[in-house]
């Protein structure tokens, strides 16, 4: 994916690209981590968003979507981890809106301007004190200091922050995107507690932005399930701030796919950064499908088999046992020729025009202990093609999540 | 549901109708346990059957679906456990048939009247040396201890057997509805390594035996999970011989009901004791919603709320956590009036009319320490209403399905 145009950038940074500045704190919403966040653009940014498709939406993303369906731009967001201020009525929704309205005073910036990120504990009344008071000790910077605290801010039962950046030229000027991202529990395809940030100085107006954070949506973060829950309070924003000073990207410019590359690897190193990340996870699983009968049936296929708990407990416990990877096919939906199914762990075939091969146990079992799994699957039905990543299910995600509140 | 004309039987026996023989044995396709059952009828008897939806379906399911649906009578059934016989390949289909054939010879019964069921593992080609070994020594009886040992061969990763019986009145005869069940992971909506067989003295054409189960199917076997993964040799069988001596059922017979009631408190005893035992569960979760715009989506929000492996951990964990619960009630793609949205655990109501009701934790963590778990849930949309059964996902769940096949 990286052409020789779009350059991985050592370090990760989200204030990287011009004129952004973050800050992360614990203001006493968690007991002791960080828990508080802002991210702030000196100018006014083109936006874009993508958000959870949950009939139950948290209050912050009615907030939010407001700021990029109807302001149409974007200059700060304020992030709170540990509480994700959904399915708390009424009260969250003014809860929402009151972190806007801080942010705004403190900030000095139009309160319509600022959007709100919640994660955390669903049903539980927002705290405002604690932000009330850490707000004033919250100073937005643009070193690497302050993006690390920004990207712990944002974590929940994640182990590791998830950053990346890369770099581009269009119109001979170095376009920089870079992104910070959380989430381990609740992900699965249309987002789920799943909150990303992206920061680019490129200038595009917001319609192309969204136009391709949508396109690239689909195949990174849309395109990774952890436990195949779908959270309340799933976003991912994109700030554009234009101060690299390129002319205005649409998909007529010349250059308009590189800064599309470079979206797409940044995205797709969060997901699978995320995936990888999952609750519990020791593995990160990628299944990529060949020959589905189009592109999105293949991704429904991968995502089908990265998600069977058969599948993910067979890969944590380092058994080969295909015949769980050949019934999630099955199952799938997705149209399949049976007779020329064949599947490959690690480069292993073991299925073959859907009968079994012969393989070495040993061999697969030096495979499966890797840290990254590959499965290759191809269905004969066509030319369809997709990639999907999980983790595999281990004694660590029951233990996560059967005391997450306590 | 079990009304003054059904009434459940002390005692299980799925020779107890009038007819039916059993046996069961170990013949050496596991190390140690009975992995070989045949079930015979005295005389050929109406049969229906429902089978897996997966794309992937096992050899047997189509010996079988033969006898069912072109043969339109079922004798006798020979059922191994241990290896499933699916994915593989031209082979599995003449292991089948071979199977079907040295049951034809030992009972000298036509092969076309025999069905053919497997369970176990995915992928490795059948032994049939020790099933020719082991059938000589089966021989069918219509006494409990006969009937167990079918109920018990029939088992892989389950911990218990799964029996049940009823009898109606009809036509001023009593007749007797029993059924055996296995299943325990890849349990999932539409079948899923499960096989449930019902038998019955009932006097019924197979085209009216398939309307009742079909009907029965779909708000029993179809309505529980316990990891959603849809396994390749799901089936379920009722055979009714007749001899119970009424006249024949149809939908106009003025008892018809009666039957179809019985039929349906089998099954839905059979699936309510899958999703119990599910794969390392400590408990049976039931989810009972009201309200959806039909049954079927009132259905379709109870198996995604008992499908989400963060519900089935946080019951687990005996966590109040409702949180989880709408969340999940909002992906399940049902239409729900969030503001009317109520959700009770164990009788407790936990969220009313989409806002949250301060509960004691305390009564809650006793009532979640219960075997069964019930939570109910009202969606404000209309008049649907539906139930799903499953379980509580635990580290037994991982240790179980990350060795299977070791």
């Amino acid at each position: 994916m990286t052409t020789a145009t779009v350059k991985k950038i050592v370090g990760t940074n989200i204030t990287s690209p011009k004129g952004f500045k973050a800050a992360g704190m614990h203001c006493g919403i968690k007991h002791k981590k960080k828990d508080l966040a802002l991210l702030v653009s000196d100018v006014p940014a083109s936006v874009a968003g993508v958000f959870t498709t949950n009939a139950i939406q948290a209050a912050p993303i009615k907030v939010t979507k407001d700021v990029v369906y109807h302001t149409q731009k974007m200059q700060a967001i304020i992030v709170n981890s540990g509480n994700a201020n959904a399915c708390t009525g009424k009260q969250g929704l003014l809860d929402a809106q009151a972190m806007q309205q801080l942010a705004a005073d403190k900030l000095q910036i139009d309160a319509s301007l600022i959007g709100v990120a919640s994660t955390g504990v669903i049903g539980e009344v927002m705290k405002l004190a604690p932000i009330i008071q850490g707000l004033p000790n919250l100073t937005p910077k643009a070193d690497l200091e302050s993006a690390i605290d920004f990207a712990q801010a944002i974590l929940t039962t994640d182990t590791v922050m998830k950053n990346t950046q890369y770099s581009t030229v269009i119109d001979g000027k170095e376009i920089i995107i870079a992104g910070t991202a959380k989430g381990s529990g609740m992900i699965e395809p249309n987002m789920a507690t799943m909150l990303g940030f992206i920061t680019t100085d490129a200038n595009i107006e917001s319609a192309e932005l969204q136009q391709a954070l949508s396109y690239v949506t689909d195949i990174t973060f849309n395109a990774i399930t952890v436990d195949g829950d779908t959270s309340t309070n799933d976003t991912v924003i994109v700030m554009a701030n234009g101060l690299a000073g390129n002319e205005s990207l649409t998909p007529q410019h010349p250059e308009w796919q590189n800064f599309v590359d470079a979206l797409h690897v940044v995205a797709q190193d969060l997901a699978k950064a995320i995936a990888k990340d999952g609750e519990g996870a020791t593995k990160l699983i990628e299944v990529e499908v060949k020959g589905a009968v189009n592109d999105e049936e293949a991704r429904k296929i991968a995502k089908t088999v990265v998600g069977s708990p058969l599948v993910k407990t067979a890969v944590f416990g380092c058994d080969a046992n295909w015949g769980r990877i050949i019934a999630a096919v099955g199952y799938s939906g997705a149209t399949v020729d049976v007779d020329a199914i064949t599947i490959q762990i690690g480069g292993t075939t073991m299925v073959e025009n859907g009968e079994p091969v012969a393989f070495s146990e040993e061999k697969l079992i030096d495979i499966l202990k890797q840290q990254e799994v590959k499965i290759d699957v191809s269905v004969g039905a066509g030319e369809g093609h997709g990639h999907a990543w999980g983790c595999d299910l281990t004694y660590d995600y029951v233990q996560i999540n059967a005391s997450y509140r306590s």
